[in-house]
């Protein structure tokens, strides 16, 4: 018999619909706000029964869980799982791709709105109580907006945009594959031909060798100088110390960033002075937005289904 | 012969335009980016010819022209013109309503998207150099946004919030006239039947004796204390005292003003520390977006053709 370790802050309804979908198991559920140490609160004997773990638990907890064979994850982002010897072999892995995707694409829409209308300098002009015209602003109507990555996140703020008038251009590793909301789709090995023609940037890449410095000082000078950075995927994927002298030096319109590298961004970094940029701790995904909780639901009771009847997962990492 | 006074800031092509709509008329063109005080600088002969007006000439500047005939103004709003004994009888005066509705709809768009995620806070905690999660966020999609005046710039925002999957409620003084991107149009006489079931109240209505004061300390009571208030229409119509109020106590999520009573906001107001605020100081239309004076300059050569042809102005407001 499975033994289910459920991490997940469900309400009751909720339970009852993860018993329901596997009545074959055993539920335990564990439920705690703080997702990535929420195992160190878990009894020993919960860590030694467990066979899936359904929420975030750190590979370094699930290491313990010797009957282990799937852990489904509350994040999307599943680099940790991945790395070489970071759980035992044959471990399944099922990332929450897919629950995030409206969440984080509407504060990047957000963050690049406000900035293509000047609000983070008529929000510091508020607080010096200065009455002042701050001048020119932009508009999505008839602008590109080139997509690095066109996957959940990617593909859903490309369908925000499109409503907004911009016209939307995606780069990934196979464009011959037909997306709703892209006008044109290239392959990210394209980049340094795209970048200089968009006047917004939007990154949604996860974690990975190959996006780990992606854009560096030498691609942040191919943008246009009106032009604005948004990345909300890993902050690898940017070098951050380029971007803030870039923005130091008015390279650039301004930039979003809900991720950077490292994390949380150390006192002293230049960004945080950075007057032409939208910070957002990290907070875009996260359980911000009431909708959030009830996708990874969805996506957890299909695969358990899927598991009892011997399918292939949805979002298998690993 | 018709002498036009043109104060628009044109290039030679437009200019070009305006002679070959009216070869009729003598043009002369003088160019300020200083529109309330232009007339300032006009040679007193100008003024004693012109006969045509294009562009914002004050009204004490206008009652100067003896032979005025007409008056096309840069603004959308002319309340000033209207004022008993304002102009000389006889003089009409046409408005660029249409001119700004992309414009000031997508500023109110941006503030109120920043509002919904937090940014404002997070725009603050930048400054402080802190990492940190100010908590739950909202999402337009399934909200119910209530447009108080669907005219040029509330049918532009219900387009915008509606392609962002948001239910538009349009209130207004004819709602048996159907409009495009409005779910439910209703009297504005029933305003405080609705004013409790929207997330979002949107203003966009002219300064006039009814508006005066519509939103005050009595509505702001009725709305949801969850709901995020916009006004971009003209400040006397909120109770800026009141609604100072409101939000210090936490009464409302937030607020959104490009309009103020008085204006500029004077040092001191209380809405200057409001946090839950995202204040523009009457930029949500002006010049700020390349679009708006290409559409004024189509509103006025269409009402030149129509004068010559003697048929009924567009926009004419008296």
């Amino acid at each position: 018999m499975d033994t289910i370790l459920n991490v997940l802050p469900l309400d009751e309804a909720q339970r009852q619909a993860f018993r329901a979908a596997a009545p074959w198991a055993e539920h335990i559920f564990r439920p705690t706000s703080d997702f990535p140490n929420s195992a160190m609160e878990c009894p020993p004997d919960e860590f030694t029964n467990a066979t899936i773990v359904v929420g975030c638990v750190g590979p370094e907890f699930l290491r313990k869980c010797p009957s282990l064979k799937w852990c489904q994850t509350w994040s999307a982002g599943v680099d940790p799982y991945l790395a070489p010897g970071a759980l035992q072999e044959g471990v399944m892995v099922t990332s929450a791709v897919g629950a995030y995707g409206q969440s984080v694409s509407e504060v990047m829409l957000a963050s690049l709105l406000s900035l293509m209308k000047r609000l983070p300098a008529y929000r510091d002009n508020q607080h010096a109580q200065r009455w002042a015209d701050t001048g020119r602003v932009k508009t999505l109507r008839g602008e590109t907006v080139l997509l690095l990555g066109t996957g959940d996140i990617g593909s859903h703020l490309a369908e925000l945009v499109k409503a907004l008038g911009a016209r939307t251009v995606g780069l990934n590793r196979h464009p011959e594959k037909a997306l709703h909301n892209f006008d044109e789709l290239h392959s990210i090995a394209q980049l340094d031909d795209y970048l200089p023609q968009a006047g917004v940037v939007a990154m949604s890449l996860p974690g990975t060798p190959e996006t780990a410095g992606l854009m560096d000082a030498r691609r942040l000078a191919l943008m246009r100088p009106d032009a604005i950075l948004l990345n909300a995927g890993r902050g690898s994927a940017v070098d951050c110390l380029a971007l803030a002298q870039a923005l130091q030096s008015g390279k650039l319109w301004g930039a979003a960033l809900d991720v950077t590298e490292p994390e949380p961004l150390p006192q002293g970094h230049p960004l945080w002075d950075c007057e032409a940029l939208v910070l957002t701790p990290h907070v875009a995904g996260g359980d911000h937005l009431p909708c959030i909780l009830p996708n990874i639901v969805d996506i957890a009771l299909e695969n358990l289904r899927r598991y009892h009847n011997g399918e292939p997962l949805r979002n298998r990492m690993r």
